[in-house]
């Protein structure tokens, strides 16, 4: 006999969900008791989650999401049409109405929208035992989350204190909890972003970061698996933002043709339009160009070694932003890091690339005429240029983007590499001009 | 009075010790209480660990790393050289040696390497009561992780089940603690990749993950405060890559120029010097470009639009692949999506850059002579093969770096541009050929 469902973990019942044709997930949730059906709708793809809610009848939904944490409960309505959403509300018991309304009041993606009410706290005033007493009361009332670290409040409800559950069990009997606790305790406001909740979590390696009103109060409490999820949603967000797309907000294996082609076409569109600009640009050089084909052959060769270290430099600098490495204010200094790297990186490259003609020039490998000096000097002139203006744009847009209220990780490795296209042209003429001036043009 | 030292958190404290001159650190954690000092270690920069560790006298290493965490205390002492950790690990008590160089025996990327040894499994037979009572003694035996997962095991180590300390708070006395574990439990081998071992812990929220060996014996339990430094490391380590450079081991604002020059110069020289057979290219369609310079206003179009819907298909395949939602055996249907998704990105990129081009010759304003259609068609038929092949290439590149054993991540944007421009430059003027014969060629 394989394992019950009552033994098996609520994941994997949520992948046997997932799994069943959509017509009988519904019975399946309904085979279940009802506590482990919320908790299987805890673990399942958001969308399947919503369809089960809005076609099951409000009763049934609600004795079902009355079973989920407060926090997980008001992320499921969230998702439900409104009018579906408020049926299931109405239903509740006026107790978690009131609970699961006031957190649906933040915004999702911040330290409010996270947040379970379902946390342990103390009065500052009790002794080890009376604490004792009261965790295994709540642990018994079965609140699930959050249950391992215990806040001290005065009696007036304003966070005082925090102690681990571990250091309550080892505590010698008698201790007043005030004796205990820590009286230094990381606390967020609710309208906190969910990105900086995510670092100070992991900067101070916390299972739980209590959130409090402006007076201190204590609201609720981010736990840590939902900073996990967190953390990997923004770095989903990000990857595809540079990767030059839209954020999905599913699966890839689960978006539609439709989907997949909107969350792209809109970037590449932008991008093709904006790059049509180097058709104009290269339209003003037609005259050079027709006396020197030969510059053609060197276009690709520079855009992309410009675009490449442009995305280098973005990918850099997102990323240490994302961490929290890089502040808005360190833009002098990331000028002071990318200048000399962006220089010597052009050198490098200006030199192979000189290198590659004359030594083909010189070998007889391919004939770039009496002047194939000069034209070497170009290209690594140019690419020296290049290097050094992508290194910049590319770790300088980010702040640009920041400071102008849009998020960072928009600087993708298209959009860096599109706007350094078109200075690419530009220069690579220009120098020209200079070089050949009297030769070959 | 500001808060005492002991009041701080141990990652501010790590701020500060960072923040202080050099030669400073040592004193600072020499004048803190050695479990302190240990705590404080545990979130300093690691390079700056390392220096202090190598600078003080061995037997005072060992007396602050004796009182870190197990995995971290292998961690620290992994990064020293060889015969100064030989030196501190002589210093330790047998046990704790012992322990140390069982758990420096693994790879640290792996759950072996992840694990800490700290954690809690009592006798399957035993009651609620005596459970508590020894988690309690555990507790005051100055345990500080993995405390809060209960494991069960046979008399042989094996292991049976598992449960929360809540559950055992919750408990009624007197239950016989195999009556209460949940014996489905998710555990993993010690060769287990980070990575596997950090979509394991958030699929299944996990607080604490069990490492077991073949006999199922319980070897030691990783934590999430270090699936997260995992997730957040593989996630940096990822979005470096696919910049285009190799990963950055430390946080952008603490390497020198040469590291930054270095991780970046290796992969720019090689994407160039792939580009510069797009010279090679266009060297033998000199005649054809000589006769319609008008080709070349294109090609950066052409080109960036190749690139572009690469890089956007290798961002999805690489994230999702990061993420579990796709697999190396999923690569015929993402076949099946990508070739529909880039044919109608191509069609619309070609159809908006065939209507500039007709729009410009119709309003007058740029003269692409008499065949300016067959222009248009030429540049709309490019982009149409040329966005699907960038679609395809960028979506099959990081299935097949991952079939080589390489790191799909490595799959960058600018490796899939440049793989792109190649095929992009034979693409336009083969199509040119076709299109312009008989009348611009």
């Amino acid at each position: 006999m394989g394992p019950q469902t009552e033994e098996m973990h609520p994941a994997d019942l949520a992948d046997v969900a997932e799994a069943l044709p959509e017509e009988l997930v519904r019975a399946f949730l309904a085979a279940l008791p009802r506590e482990r059906a919320a908790e299987v709708l805890e673990y399942l793809d958001e969308e399947l989650r919503t369809q089960v809610l809005e076609e099951l009848p409000a009763g049934e939904a609600a004795e079902i999401v009355a079973e989920m944490d407060p926090d997980e409960r008001a992320d499921a309505l969230e998702e439900l049409d409104e009018e579906t959403a408020d049926e299931i509300l109405q239903e509740l018991e006026p107790e978690e109405k009131a609970e699961t309304e006031r957190l649906l009041q933040y915004d999702p993606y911040t330290a409010g929208g996270l947040m379970t009410t379902e946390f342990v706290s103390v009065l500052e005033t009790l002794t080890v035992e009376e604490s004792l007493r009261g965790v295994r009361a709540m642990a018994r009332g079965g609140r699930r989350e959050a249950m391992y670290t215990i806040y001290t409040v005065d009696d007036t409800g304003r966070l005082r204190g925090v102690l681990s559950l571990r250091e309550l069990l080892a505590a010698p009997e008698g201790t007043r909890i005030s004796e205990l606790a820590w009286s230094e305790v990381v606390s967020v406001s609710p309208d906190m972003l969910q990105e900086e909740v995510s670092q100070i979590t992991s900067n101070y390696d916390l299972v739980a970061l209590p959130v409090v009103d402006v007076d201190k109060r204590l609201l609720g409490v981010v736990t840590v698996d939902d900073v996990i999820d967190v953390i990997q949603e923004e770095g989903t967000e990000d990857a595809q933002k540079f990767g030059g797309m839209e954020a999905l907000e599913e699966p890839y294996m689960q978006i539609s043709l439709w989907q997949n082609v909107r969350k792209r076409g809109g970037w590449l569109a932008v991008l093709a339009v904006s790059e049509m600009l180097t058709a104009s640009v290269m339209a003003r050089y037609e005259d050079e160009l027709g006396r020197v084909i030969l510059l053609a052959q060197f276009i690709p060769l520079i855009m992309s070694s410009g675009g490449n270290s442009g995305s280098q430099a973005t990918s850099l600098i997102i990323r240490a932003m994302a961490l929290g490495e890089v502040r808005l204010s360190d833009w002098w200094q990331v000028v002071q890091r990318e200048l000399p790297a962006g220089l010597i990186l052009g050198l490098m490259l200006g030199t192979l690339a000189a290198a590659r003609i004359s030594a083909w020039a010189l070998l007889g490998l391919y004939d770039y005429g009496p002047h194939h000096f000069r034209l070497a000097l170009t290209v690594g002139i140019t690419l020296v240029s290049i290097v050094t203006i992508g290194s910049l744009t590319g770790s300088m847009l980010p702040f640009l983007l920041r400071r102008l209220g849009f998020d960072p990780a928009s600087a993708s490795a298209p959009f860096v590499a599109t706007l350094v296209d078109v200075s690419a042209i530009s220069i690579y003429f220009s120098v020209a001009y200079m070089m050949l001036r009297g030769t070959l043009l």
